[in-house]
């Protein structure tokens, strides 16, 4: 089993996604698409009069603040848009896919953080409403079901709460958790550069190789987003998780360059 | 086993909608619920700058004209917004929803109608390109593989053509196409008015009962898409379904009492 989550920034190239994600579906390799969609939510937002606004959380780590119009907002585009749109390119390819949220049989479940904290000029403010959460729990019931039957799942956030709301949360780490529950040989987090980058936006700068155990030594190195992303990595290795790669989803056979360790290998 | 369309006009109760058949769904009623999304649609379309045009068809009937653009917002808004809403509410209320398009395991499948004629100042014109098209097959593998694990399937349009388009479909054929497939005991149409009326827009000239094998006299008195919803009605009834309902979802309890036969009852 391999997990594939697609990043949702400028540059993605879904038609090279499906068509690699299909061709080794064909030759027999179970895997799970996982996707991303905030470039095109934050468009969608704007065009709607209700502009994203990010908070920046003690840590610095940053989120999207998820009221209840931008949670509609956000489900638009990753439920309907993005999600219907890999599906259509994967039945074009004669694959049955399903694309489910972590609402659909509550796949991707959490607690919401209805408070948040987040900080601005230097002061630890709380935003509360927030429609946010982490995925606690990844329910793989539905997804063996799908998978044994031969259908290949295409997953979006949100999640679901415990008392059923639906809750934004990270592509990243929701992929990680879902990799992690199957004990995926790889887990390949592809998105519009090549891989994890010493010195950010400088493509030349790509670390090729992260031993698992000295991870920590490489968060300095990694900015906004990224950072995300190579905490969900540690997770996923030491969950049991064969391996991680960065990989870059803008060129052809993204999924087959980065399963043959293109990009940034977490092991 | 009971198919549920519930339509995307203004006025409908998705609360009592979910609330009802969650108790249903937990006293042991096998159910299927359809829904469409048309006036957000037309909402969204309009906010981002892409209004919607529809197309009247010799005839009489009209559809909604569905460029590349316009399929892209109305999966956003029926896949995305209404779908996602809809399997929120029956997870709170405890239902194990599954949410689908007609693309998802390619539930409804059809032609394109790539070419569509429409009528134009009394001439028949031909629009090109659209992305519509009628449902032939109802593809039940994946939603008897559902049902039979528990899950609620929650389904919308838009269908996938034979080549893995993406097609607007009218969302009532498809549910009445469903039903027939499952031979259902019964198939509720529910809408924002109390059933057929004699008399459009006078509710107090509901039709309480049409006997199916006199439908086309009633034709006459059915206007716009209420003509697609007695079309769809016979179909049903003489494909087997045991009857149709044209039920109101503005009340408490919409599905409970169309199931009681308030509204048109088709049998």
């Amino acid at each position: 089993m391999i997990v594939v989550k697609v990043g949702g920034s400028e540059g993605i190239n879904y038609e090279a996604v499906a068509k690699d994600a299909a061709q080794l579906w064909k030759a027999g390799q179970r895997l799970i698409l996982v996707h991303g969609g905030s470039s095109e939510t934050n468009r969608i937002a704007e065009a709607l009069g209700h502009p994203p606004q990010f908070l920046t959380h003690p840590g610095g780590l940053t989120s999207r603040l998820t009221d209840r119009k931008t949670l509609e907002i956000f489900e638009m585009v990753y439920c309907g848009l993005v999600n219907k749109r890999i599906v259509e390119l994967l039945q074009r390819e004669g694959v049955n896919a399903v694309g489910l949220s972590g609402l659909d049989g509550r796949v991707f479940e959490g607690r919401r953080k209805e408070a948040v904290k987040y900080v601005e000029n230097g002061k630890i403010k709380i935003h509360r409403g927030d429609y946010t959460g982490s995925v606690e729990r990844v329910n793989t019931t539905l997804l063996t079901l799908l998978l044994e039957a031969g259908y290949l799942p295409v997953l979006t956030p949100p999640a679901i709460s415990y008392q059923g709301e639906a809750i934004n949360t990270d592509g990243d780490t929701a992929a990680a958790m879902l990799a992690t529950a199957f004990k995926a040989e790889a887990l390949l987090l592809l998105s519009n550069v090549p891989g994890l980058l010493a010195n950010f936006p400088d493509e030349s700068s790509l670390i090729h190789e992260i031993p698992a155990d000295r991870v920590s030594e490489y968060m300095g190195v990694a900015q906004g987003r990224m950072k995300k992303k190579v905490l969900g990595a540690v997770e996923a290795v030491q969950g049991g998780v064969g391996r991680v790669v960065f990989g870059d989803a803008r060129t052809p056979n993204p999924i087959s360059a980065a399963l043959a360790g293109r990009g940034t290998v977490v092991r």
